[in-house]
């Protein structure tokens, strides 16, 4: 008889893991079929999935590593403090980054063992139904074997999109996974994508040194983001700190060797040239669903290549549910955690839900850009009245005392119920700035309740305050 | 006749330059008394008091510079950053923070004429009452008038508590001001009093290379903390960072010269003896109530030298109001601002209100400290029944990142109802991950209300999430 299980979730990333740590805690008995080794020194599956170990984690330590770096050569003289010779081990930055890596994968699965989840090796397929019970077969080189599960989630995640007709070797032409394990810097990097990753990778490598140069073929940049948040990122990005943007391009041809790459492109009418080493290709993301066998049970598959799945992540077919970048929404690893608790919780027949209009979204630039709800041209486009409150960092004293002022907190909130609509934010620490304005949303809170929040002083946070404040036109400090 | 006014604010820190804007605001003719001039170059008052002089502001500017060279130090290598000779100008450090002080002091200057508001240059004192008027005083060395006002606010502040038979030159012997403007790193230094002021100038000059010794008379270190967050902190000062800290400590004689102090003191029947450069004394500080001729009009003066007022800040003299360090509650700027703005809100004939139970506390030593609500020792105290939820930051992905993975987040929850009553955090960036605890707890959130609010990959702040998780024993990531 085949392995019985209450629960089979296929994928180990954050929305796949996740959902198996819940569905265990509720009592379901659980596996998790992964079948990504990413770079396991013994070749070992490992969980996590792209965010762990080629997506959120790595890269951010190494913002982190280039960020301090960056300060040292830049931010020291104004502190009074001295260094020399400042240089940088491109090899030991990026094994610090490996060891956070292999840190988390490994705590994942302890966190298996604790839940007592069944992790199995391989590639999972749909082959069939019987008795109530779905047929997942998982086929990993050494052996194959069915399972079978009352309920499956599908957590298979997302791919980088990549050029036809250009090649990845993740040396060269890179995608996120060779961008974060360069094994030094090269002296011209150039990006396809001016997207989130695009836009990350490029700052780490930049400020290490890089010649950087972006091109990106839509008209505007960051155009997800509030429009005031996109041009002042514009500015900091292009005039302070270096990185060449291109919008608008078409790009004819990519021809790369073992010397580099050759991009040509136009903008308008003029054909350009971008040389140099390396280049990485950031052009958005792909649901992994091919191999799913979702043609062997039937499962609806839309046209991007997306499982079908209502607000509650529920496919058509019965005990068949998906989550995370595999199907509709923002691929945000902490949208497919929230769903991962959502549905296992919905399996053990409890109420689960997910407030999609709450989930903030992130990118990790200096400075950062967060943000959550909606956009002034997303406002617009709805037609909703609203007021807007902003508050530079240029008059907060504790961003005066970090000696970072770029940027600042807008508010968006209904112009008839006060209730705020969306919270933009670009500067340092906006990351975790936005932590407010989600649990405030969440309790549909009023421009004027935050206003009236007390907020530490001297903190970035009192910008959030202010920005709140000047909804109603008092603003305390501007 | 005299000049008369709606509101005359007596003190221009942050309760009452706050209060004389949100007054201004909302229509009422105001004017701000301020005495002091701090080290203004040209002799002139400045706005911002206590915090923004020689307080919050100019400490957390030299914080984030010795957290800089400390960074360089240490954290540098295992980034795989290289540098050399690292050395510290402290001038170039000192007058980076004047300049910060100086632009926001200025700041403060041009909020008041754009709001109209009249800045009356000496000290403020009562000295009758006519017609429905205060008259109040303004002494300064060149002249002398009589305002008179409806509404007086009394936001005059604290000063330094000095210990009996220890002059402070703030040169070798130092308080707050002393201690932000050192000419060189002191190669001994010691600190009588562990509190919030002790430990973060301690911090300081601890980074900057300085042999730091702290004495303390309480028998337990940060008892206002939360215990599980005040043994955090003293193994990662006193073991990790270096700082020697003695508490329980009986000081017998201090002798100050030109060369340096001797601190005579005892633990238990122990005599010791600690010879330091400089002394720093933070035991606390005294409300500024002396000459304001409270006597003249009868204002009922506390036992500690507080003005006495209700929970509106309302004195029992009708039209005379308190606000900030100089009444009761916990002495913080941010304290001070919201009651400056409910009192100016009251007087305008608004509904005024300050939440006592939801403003934070920081410390911006390294690691931060920041909480809201009661600690877990408070609870036991009062007998209510509590649920606990932790998580450390070392299992968290942006700590990891970050390099810096010490403390926790603590949510202490009721028992029965599940409403969170205290956020305790010690680790990076406390300071600014407390506000949405704040928030949170403005809403009556319940643990399990943030335990389902989406929290952005990879942060900080998932830790608090992961912390409301722990309440109901359900942790993702530990």
């Amino acid at each position: 008889m085949n392995k019985q299980f209450d629960v089979v979730v296929v994928g180990g990333g954050p929305g796949g893991y996740v959902a198996a740590i819940r569905a265990a805690q509720l009592g379901l008995k659980t596996a998790c079929i992964e079948r990504e080794s990413y770079a396991d020194p013994k070749g070992e599956v490992r969980l996590g999935g792209t965010c762990l170990n080629v997506g959120c984690i790595p890269s951010k330590a190494l913002l982190q590593s280039s960020e301090l770096y960056d300060q040292a050569n830049h931010a020291f003289v104004m502190h009074g403090i001295g260094v020399e010779n400042v240089h940088v081990d491109v090899t030991t930055m990026v094994r610090r980054k490996d060891n956070i890596v292999n840190q988390l994968t490994a705590g994942i699965k302890s966190l298996f063992k604790k839940n007592k989840i069944t992790l199995l090796s391989g590639h999972g397929r749909f082959v069939g139904h019987e008795n109530d019970y779905w047929q997942v077969e998982v086929t990993s080189p050494a052996a194959s074997e069915i399972v079978a599960a009352k309920n499956v989630i599908i957590a298979t995640g997302s791919r980088p999109r990549h050029l036809e007709g250009v090649p990845v070797d993740n040396r060269i032409v890179c995608d996120n996974v060779g961008a974060l394990s360069f094994d030094s810097v090269p002296q011209r990097l150039g990006v396809i994508g001016a997207g989130v990753i695009g836009l990350e990778l490029g700052s780490v490598w930049k400020r290490l040194g890089a010649d950087v140069t972006i091109l990106e073929v839509l008209p505007d940049f960051l155009a997800v983001a509030d429009p005031a948040v996109a041009k002042e990122a514009w500015k900091v990005f292009t005039q302070k700190q270096g990185l060449k943007i291109h919008l608008d391009v078409r790009i004819d041809k990519i021809s790369a060797s073992d010397k580099g790459v050759k991009v040509e492109y136009q903008i308008g009418d003029t054909s350009q040239t971008l040389e140099c080493d390396r280049l990485i290709v950031s052009v958005g993301r792909v649901a992994n669903t091919d191999g799913l066998g979702a043609e062997a049970v039937g499962l609806p598959i839309d046209d991007r290549g997306r499982v079908v799945v209502d607000e509650h992540c529920q496919t058509s077919l019965p005990g068949i549910w998906a989550v995370g970048d595999v199907v509709r929404g923002a691929m945000l690893a902490h949208k497919g955690m929230e769903e991962g608790v959502m549905v296992a919780e919905l399996i053990a027949g409890q109420a689960g839900h997910v407030n999609y209009d709450a989930i903030p979204l992130v990118m990790y630039t200096h400075p950062e850009i967060a943000w959550v709800g909606k956009t002034e041209a997303e406002l617009k486009k709805l037609g909703i009245e609203y007021r807007v409150g902003q508050m530079p960092f240029l008059a907060n004293g504790r961003a005066l005392g970090q000696g970072d002022t770029t940027g600042f907190v807008k508010m968006l909130a209904d112009a008839r119920t006060d209730r705020v609509l969306g919270v933009h934010i670009i500067g340092n620490n906006a990351s975790e700035l936005i932590a407010e304005a989600v649990v405030a949303m969440e309790f549909s809170a009023s421009s004027e309740d935050i206003a009236r929040i007390c907020h530490a002083h001297p903190t970035l946070s009192e910008a959030m305050h202010e920005a709140a404040l000047a909804v109603d036109k008092r603003s305390l400090h501007f």
